[in-house]
């Protein structure tokens, strides 16, 4: 076992990010998992990150604090208020008031921070092109020129050793697809949250973007979600 | 005044970012200046990157607080000693111990994230290809990769507004044109820091890289360093 290669997983506690860390594991890779309390609204996703890892006996597992508050822009980091839907049908186009400026840039570069440390191989993020075409920062385009940054950011850019990939194993799949490939692999949902809005209790609110999406995904799959939701 | 540009500028404290800072203003910019803590053993940089601010005029100025100590791996963010030199001959070739993993990465991230919420349409950043060449996130070939996962990182990349600039307008400069430029502008060196390892009263050792670079940047403009250094 000594010669596993080790990547860093973004694992936020969702759907997305839970399937991602099965299929790096499923690879064979030695997870080192990292989280953020970015100034979220919504603690509960840590403590799904945290059973997340715990069931599935990740190692390493930081939480970074990083306020991205005091920049503000977004409804995920602020006070503004996060839309609703009846159904996935009334969700718009363009980029949603819950995208955060620049965040998963902001989240790669300390994933690529870590991974020098680590000299790991490979950074896994959960990026979806199919439900969040609005997110500019979820696109295979950005994802390619982040990797190539990344390839002349480290150390390892000037001395020679292994480029660092940047693995995007979501990137073309629908959410009933994702929810399939990571029951195959034995992930419980039932730890995970995807709510933008949940209760303090953590209990999904059932109508922003995030739940709709992952509620249909269950849905095609003839499924019902195991993640609780408010009444 | 109202159509001028606003820049994003990464301001450390030192005399780098200074001059950088100065030049922004001296071309028209509004500008927003970002520091960070990130675990530096060194938190008199803050108190000169505030100073340089109120100096300035710089109306906003934020401190984001950021702990790369979780990840290790730097002698600026944990215990390891700073080596100390004689003379600048003595410096070694190749990456000094000094060298934070994905330092820049990670700072410019977090500007390009500002930047974003702010509408700025340039990030400035003090990197120097000569003095710092051991630094793979100080090479051109670097800052033009990032620059260009920038462009695809935001929502202006998606709407079609105006790109994100990258500025770096002391990466061909020698530390003393650098020291130059900035007396032309009016910089006072004397509020800026330096030193990888200072007293814990803001005193320079005088004898780590950045203090002997710093040293002789002075000496080749047939200058004192206004810096306080240890006796």
């Amino acid at each position: 076992m000594n010669d596993k290669r080790t990547a860093v997983v973004l694992l936020s506690g969702g759907l997305d990010s839970a399937t991602v860390l099965a299929i790096a594991q499923d690879e064979g890779y030695r997870v080192a998992a990292l989280s953020f309390r970015y100034g979220q609204r919504h603690e509960h996703e840590l403590a799904c990150a945290d059973r997340l890892c715990a069931k599935a006996g990740v190692a390493q597992h930081v939480v970074l604090d990083i306020d991205l508050r005091q920049f503000g822009g977004s409804a995920l980091t602020s006070e503004m208020a996060v839309p609703k839907h009846a159904s996935v049908d009334e969700i718009g186009a363009g980029i949603p008031v819950t995208y955060v400026p620049a965040r998963n840039t902001v989240f790669l570069s300390f994933a690529l921070a870590w991974s020098e440390v680590l000299r790991a191989s490979d950074l896994f993020i959960g990026v979806n092109a199919l439900d969040y075409s609005g997110y500019p920062d979820c696109r295979r385009e950005y994802i390619e020129a982040f990797e190539k940054m990344a390839n002349l950011a480290t150390k390892g850019a000037v001395e020679g050793s292994l480029p660092i990939r940047l693995r995007t194993p979501l990137i073309d799949l629908t959410k009933a697809q994702i929810i399939r490939r990571g029951l195959d692999l034995g992930v419980d949902y039932g730890l995970t949250t995807s709510c933008y809005d949940p209760t303090t209790s953590g209990l999904a609110c059932g109508g922003c973007d995030a739940c709709l999406l992952r509620l249909r995904g269950f849905a095609e799959n003839g499924l019902a979600d195991p993640a609780a939701y408010v009444a």
